[in-house]
C-alpha cells in the first residue's frame, strides 16, 4: 500500500521532543491539545452534516485523564463511562452526570445506584439482570438497550463485540432484544432507544453501517408491532485510526453512509431518532505519542544467519500492553538525544525493559547510527495506553503531558515509589 | 490426558470462600500462607538434596506483595528484583539489600546507582552499557553475567527468553559472552559467574537443563582459556505449574537432572560454583486463587446452532491480563452464593466486565444451575495477577488476602477511587 499523502497523526518536532524529555523525563505520554480539539470538531461537524440530529459521546475508556475528559466535554461531547470509576473521573473534573452515558456489560447494583443517585443522563442496559435491578430501583432515567445486531466485523477478535454470539447486549436474532424491550416497558422503565457497538479499529465500516441499519430496522419493527417510539439510535464507535499505514474511510463519507443507512431503514415509519456515535480511539489516539529513551542496543547473530539489531527502550508492556495483548503494530520515529543528524535506516526490533520478551515493535526501520540516549517516539498512543497501564515489575506509571499553545503542562503526573507501596499491609508475625 | 491423582493447587473450601467474599468483597486475590511456605521448603529441600551448594531466589516479578516477599525471605529465599521499584519493595518490608539480586535487561544508571548505594548482594549484568556504567561507578558488588545459551524452549514465545536471538544477555554463540567477561574483568569488575533464563511455564525441562549445562561448559572454557574461576551458576527459573491439567516434572527429579548436568560439564575443571535457581511462578502461582462474583448469565443462540452460555464475572483483564495477553488457560471452580448444592455441569464461556470482549475462560465446565451472585474461583493465580494488574475502565485494583492459621488478613488492600484520581492535574483554562 502506498503511503497516503496526508498523515493524520500528531508528533512533536525534534526540538519539542527534546524539551519534553528533558523537562519531564521518559517514558512520557504526550497529547497535543489542538490536535485533539480539532479531531473532535471535525467529528462533530461531519456527524451533524450527515444528520443534524447527531450527538457525539467520547468513550472515556480510551483515555480518561481528567484534562482529556474536560476538553472533550468543552468541545461538545457527552462522555461515555463504562464503570463507576469512569463516571467518578468525569464528575471529578466537573463534567455533570447529565452529560454522561453509563455503559458496562456487568454493572453492579452499587454502580447503578451510584449512577442514578448523581443523575446520569442515560444508562445503556446490557442484560436482564440490569433490567430487574433498574425496575427494583424504580429508575426514571432514560435507558437505551444494547443490542447484538449479529454482524461480524473484520478486526482482532479480542475487540470484536457485535457479532451474534457475544457477551454484550440482547440478541436481535433470538428474540432477546424484543423481550428486553417489553420487559423494560412493562416494568415502567423509560426506554428511549437502542445501542450497538460492533468492534474496534474497523477499517471497513460496512459492519458498523449495517449494524446501524439493523438497529433502525428493529426500531421500525418495534413501532409497527408494539407502537414503541424510538428516540435514540446509538451506532457505537470503532472507526479505525492510523497506527502504521492504515487508511480509514474519510470521516464525512463514513458519517454520510451511516446516517443514510439508518434513515433509509426508518423511511415511512415517522421515527426521527437522535443518531448517536461514541468514538474513543478515533478522537484521541492520533493526538498522542509516547516518548521513550533508548537504553541498550544489541547486535545478535540470528540462527537463520545475519545479524539482528535489538533496540531496548525504558518502557514496555506496563505502559503499553497493546503489542503483547493484540499484536498491535505502531509506527516509530527517532530523535537524536544530542544535536547530531541521524543517518540511514535499516530494520531493527524494539523491545521493552520488562522481564519477559516484551516485544514492542518488530522489524521497524531505525537509523543505523542510533545510540543509547536517543529518543524513540511511538505514534498513535493517545488511546488505550495510559488507561491500560500497569505497575508490572513495579515501574511507576509515566506522566501524561498536554502540549498547549502556552507550552507543555503535566495533566497526569508520574506515579511515585511511595504510591506504589501505599496499599501494602504487613500483618504481625510474618 | 488422565487427571493426575495429586493436585498441587490450593483452593479455599466453600465455607472459606463464602467467608472471604463476605468479609472482603470480590474480586479478591487470595494466597494461602502454609501452601506457599511449603512450596518454598519443598523447593529448597529438593535443590539442596540435588546439590548441597544450592541457593533459591524468589523472582519477585511474579508477586511482589510485601507480605509475600517477607515470607519468601523468612523461608530462606533470596529475592530477585527486576527494577528499582521491586528492590524498594523488598527493602520496604525489611529484606536487606544483601539478600537481593538485581535483574533487568535495561537498567538505568539511576537504578544501578540506587542498587549499589543500598548494598545489593549481586547484579545480573545484561549488556555492555551496564558494564560501562558499572565500571564508571567503580562498582565492587559481585556481578554475574546474563548469557543467552541459545536453546529454544517449548512455551509461549512471549515468555521465551533464552533462545539465541533474544533481547536478553550476552550470546555465547557469537562471542559476546566471552567479550563481556573480559571487558568486565579488565574494567576491574567483580564477576562471579553466569546466569541464564530460557523461558517460563516450561513443562519440558530439557531446555533448562541443557542451558544450565551450556553455562557450565562455558565456565569450563573460561577457566581453561582465561583462568577465570566461576563461583556462581544461575540456571534461572521457569518450571511449569498446573493451570489446568499440566503435569510438570517432579521437583526432585528436575533438580537432580539440572545439578547432574551442570556437575558433569564441570568434571575435572576443579570448579565448584554455587548452583542458583530463581523460581517465581513455581513457588507462588499454585498457592493463590482469585474469587469473583458472577453477574449476568446469558444464553445466546450460536450462529453454528445450539445455545452458548456466557457467564460474566465482576473482574477481568484489569486484574488478570494473562488470558488476553498469552491466551493463558485456567481451571475454575464454583461455590453457590447461598447454601444450595450446585448440580451437573456443562460448557460455558466466562468473560469479564471490561469494555472489550475480555474473554477469560472459554468452554469451561460450570454447573447448569449457576446463578448471579454465585462465586467463581480461579485457581493458580498467585503469580502474574496482582503484579500485572491495571486500572483499565478505572476499576480499583482488588485486595490480596493472606489465609493464615489465625484466619484471613489483608496484605494488600483494595485501591480506592480517590487513589485512582490522585495523579490528575487540571491546568487553568481548559
Amino acid at each position: 500500500m502506498a503511503e497516503p499523502e496526508f498523515d493524520p497523526r500528531w508528533r512533536p518536532t525534534a526540538d519539542l521532543a527534546h524539551e519534553l524529555a528533558g523537562q519531564f523525563g521518559t517514558p512520557l505520554y504526550v497529547i497535543d491539545e489542538n490536535h485533539f480539539r480539532n479531531r473532535i470538531r471535525d467529528y462533530i461537524s461531519a456527524a451533524r452534516q450527515a444528520d443534524p440530529n447527531s450527538e457525539i459521546t467520547f468513550a472515556s475508556k480510551a483515555n480518561s485523564v481528567l484534562a482529556v475528559l474536560k476538553i472533550a466535554h468543552s468541545e461538545g461531547c457527552l462522555i461515555d463511562v463504562a464503570s463507576e470509576g469512569e463516571l467518578r473521573a468525569a464528575l471529578a473534573v466537573g463534567v455533570p452526570a447529565s452529560a454522561c452515558h453509563m455503559h458496562g456489560n456487568n454493572k453492579s447494583r452499587e454502580e447503578i445506584e451510584f449512577a442514578l443517585s448523581v443523575g446520569i443522563n442515560q444508562i445503556v442496559v446490557d442484560n436482564f439482570e440490569e433490567i430487574k435491578t433498574l425496575a427494583e430501583l424504580k429508575a426514571t432515567t432514560p435507558l437505551v438497550l444494547r443490542l447484538a445486531p449479529g454482524v461480524l466485523p473484520i478486526t482482532n477478535e479480542k475487540i470484536s463485540t457485535g457479532q451474534q454470539d457475544t457477551k454484550f447486549g440482547f440478541s436481535i436474532h433470538d428474540g432477546s432484544a424484543e423481550k428486553a424491550l417489553l420487559q423494560s416497558l412493562n416494568s415502567g422503565l423509560q426506554v428511549e432507544g437502542f445501542h450497538c457497538h460492533v468492534g474496534s479499529q474497523l477499517l471497513d465500516p460496512e459492519a458498523q453501517i449495517s449494524a446501524g441499519q439493523r438497529l433502525a430496522q428493529f426500531a421500525a419493527e418495534m413501532k409497527s408491532t408494539h407502537g414503541f417510539i424510538t428516540k435514540v439510535i446509538n451506532a457505537g464507535g470503532g472507526r479505525a485510526v492510523r497506527y502504521t499505514n492504515e487508511s480509514p474511510i474519510a470521516l464525512s463519507n463514513y458519517c454520510q453512509q451511516l446516517a443514510q443507512g439508518v434513515r433509509r431503514a426508518l423511511e415511512g415509519t415517522g421515527l426521527n431518532p437522535k443518531l448517536v456515535q461514541e468514538p474513543g480511539r478515533s478522537l484521541i489516539a492520533e493526538s498522542g505519542v509516547t516518548i521513550y529513551t533508548i537504553g541498550s542496543i544489541k547486535f545478535v547473530e540470528s540462527p537463520s544467519g545475519g545479524t539482528k539489531r535489538h533496540v531496548i527502550v525504558n518502557g514496555g508492556l506496563a505502559d503499553n500492553p497493546r503489542p503483547a495483548m493484540y499484536d498491535a503494530k505502531y509506527a516509530v520515529e527517532t530523535v537524536a538525544g544530542d544535536a547530531r543528524e541521524l543517518g540511514e535506516s535499516s530494520s531493527a526490533t524494539v523491545s521493552g525493559r520488562h522481564c519477559e520478551s516484551d516485544l514492542l515493535f518488530d522489524q521497524v526501520m531505525l537509523p543505523n547510527d542510533l545510540q543509547p540516549g536517543d529518543l524513540l517516539i511511538v505514534l498513535t498512543t493517545g488511546a488505550y495506553s495510559s488507561s491500560m497501564a500497569s505497575n508490572y515489575n513495579r515501574y511507576p506509571r509515566p506522566a501524561t503531558v498536554l502540549v498547549r499553545d502556552s507550552g507543555p503542562v503535566i495533566v497526569q503526573r508520574a506515579e511515585s515509589y511511595d504510591e506504589m507501596l501505599a496499599r501494602e499491609v504487613l500483618p504481625e508475625g510474618i
